[in-house]
């Protein structure tokens, strides 16, 4: 079987974040037919129209984002909504030609967060994604309290119960994934 | 009486904005006594808990949240929710003590866009506005289509419905900050 | 080829509904393999928990639902948010074993209101949706004014734009049925 | 000092709920110059236009919207959004004359649901009372678990710090209404 690519795209900048535990979770666990990359978007600046030539950083993510058979997504919440890094990589994506490569692309969110672990801004990275034409899956949603001993202080998940939700996210998303691409 | 100072916060970047014509419009025509100044947004970074030293640009932007009696919101519409230039200088600011010095004080929201002027992403604003603990005006909400003639080609506003509608809007937001301030 | 049975859901109760009116729409020119049947919400009383024996009316409408192999919504929009009638159809079948036998189908929606034509209250049905875990169509969406001449005034669609996309949509809803079927 | 009449609005019908226990807690330890009415929504049926002759229970609901100074929310979640009662009882409120006599009174939500207190409901009626016009507090908010020893198995309120936090809610609420009355 080929192998799938599945980008993770974490809307946190800083060193220790527990929304990127979760994703190398998902990397370092993930079955072996399957390569989770974690874009890196430390460089990328706000998108502005008026920019005439695409940054070094913009270009590595299109191409990320091109090759991704799924996207996996750590969603912060900041402000009961999302993180500025993570929405800036999805509009950077949306204005690359056929939707950043976005278009019909299946996709699951996870976030950790305060005591909601970060549902409200779950919620409309779910509506940016109606316009992105992602398949989102439903379940199992994944919602991490970051403040109650499930990290490390270097952000890594030490939580059973979650690590178990997340491999189950995995799963779902990689059968999602594998069932879209049989059909074409 | 004593001048009121009102903040505009515009999420676009590029030159020609539409909204920041939102902006400038009520800048030009607001009463005397009302001062509209615009916040500098193109040099603001990422907020990012990792980082030692407040940039300068974020250093006033600071300043300019502190000295204002209210916000005026100039709100995009970026793939169904908010442009992330806008979102993160609220973020910067609710790292403030004092939530960013927002903690009730009026504010109001315009914005244009595609065919439902913004419409989805001022829902997400006003969601945010809630923790930030921001006094929104209802109405009149103002949602302007940047793509059927409201706005010449440098982004100035010429729709005379909607230029009423901002005189409306300011005259309601400074009524509404007049209110507290003499609560207190 | 076995028929597809498809479920019209529509949150208005009263004659004249252009919301039923694009049910109708769909009921009348969908393919001669496709049943689409409305759902006769007219005596289905508000769930309450407390109810000891189900009303008829939600015998028929839970038997609609346990046939059903795709959902078609028709959402009104009422203050922003959702009709209350839809609204409880889904919190009955919701109580039902399986999650209303609603879990995992294929849905889409359209609706007819003001201005943004229902759109606030289809992304709170699309929220909804993730609990009930139907697979939502992201597009084409369809977003009809009811007030500039898209209906005649018993509530039918003459709009040829938006008879058309309702066609588009009623064939995604289908392929996406049968995708979902094949795989099981 | 006048009396304030607070209208207290549960979308929960059955009797035991611990939404109910929420409003009734307010209402049993209001100060003495408050009166909490709560409204009777048991018999309101389903909005319709084509309605003649509005029912008994409506014109007593509408008569306790037109004597409220101020409405305070019990709002349960279901399938992650409003409970129909409640959005009904807004839904008919809203086609009296003059926005059904809420335009501009102050509200406030507490809600009981799953491990999110019912937020993902009580965020959906914000957007609603953006319609209405209504002036809702912001804080505090007000997020109770259903299931986890907060309520006796009558649905009454056991739990000390949601008592705090509701009596802190009604004080602002109290302190909101004087400032409008004040004003007007």
């Amino acid at each position: 079987m080929k192998t799938l690519n599945i980008l993770g795209i974490c809307g946190s900048l800083r060193q220790s974040s527990t929304n990127m535990g979760l994703l190398r979770y998902a990397q370092e666990h993930a079955p072996v037919e399957i390569k989770v990359k974690i874009a890196d978007l430390s460089e990328v600046p706000f998108f502005n129209a008026d920019m005439k030539e695409k940054p070094g950083a913009v270009i590595n993510l299109m191409a990320n984002f091109a090759e991704a058979d799924a996207i996996l997504f750590a969603c912060p919440e900041y402000n009961y909504s999302l993180a500025p890094a993570l929405k800036n990589a999805l509009d950077w994506a949306s204005r690359e030609p056929d939707n950043g490569l976005l278009t019909g692309k299946p996709a699951a969110i996870m976030g950790s967060g305060g005591g909601m672990g970060s549902a409200r801004a779950q919620y409309h990275l779910r509506q940016v994604c109606v316009f992105l034409n992602l398949h989102l899956l439903n379940k199992p949603e994944i919602f991490c309290n970051a403040f109650t001993g499930s990290f490390d202080n270097k952000g890594c998940l030490v939580d059973e119960k979650i690590q178990e939700l997340i491999l189950q996210q995995l799963d779902a998303l990689i059968k999602l994934t594998e069932h879209f691409k049989l059909k074409t």
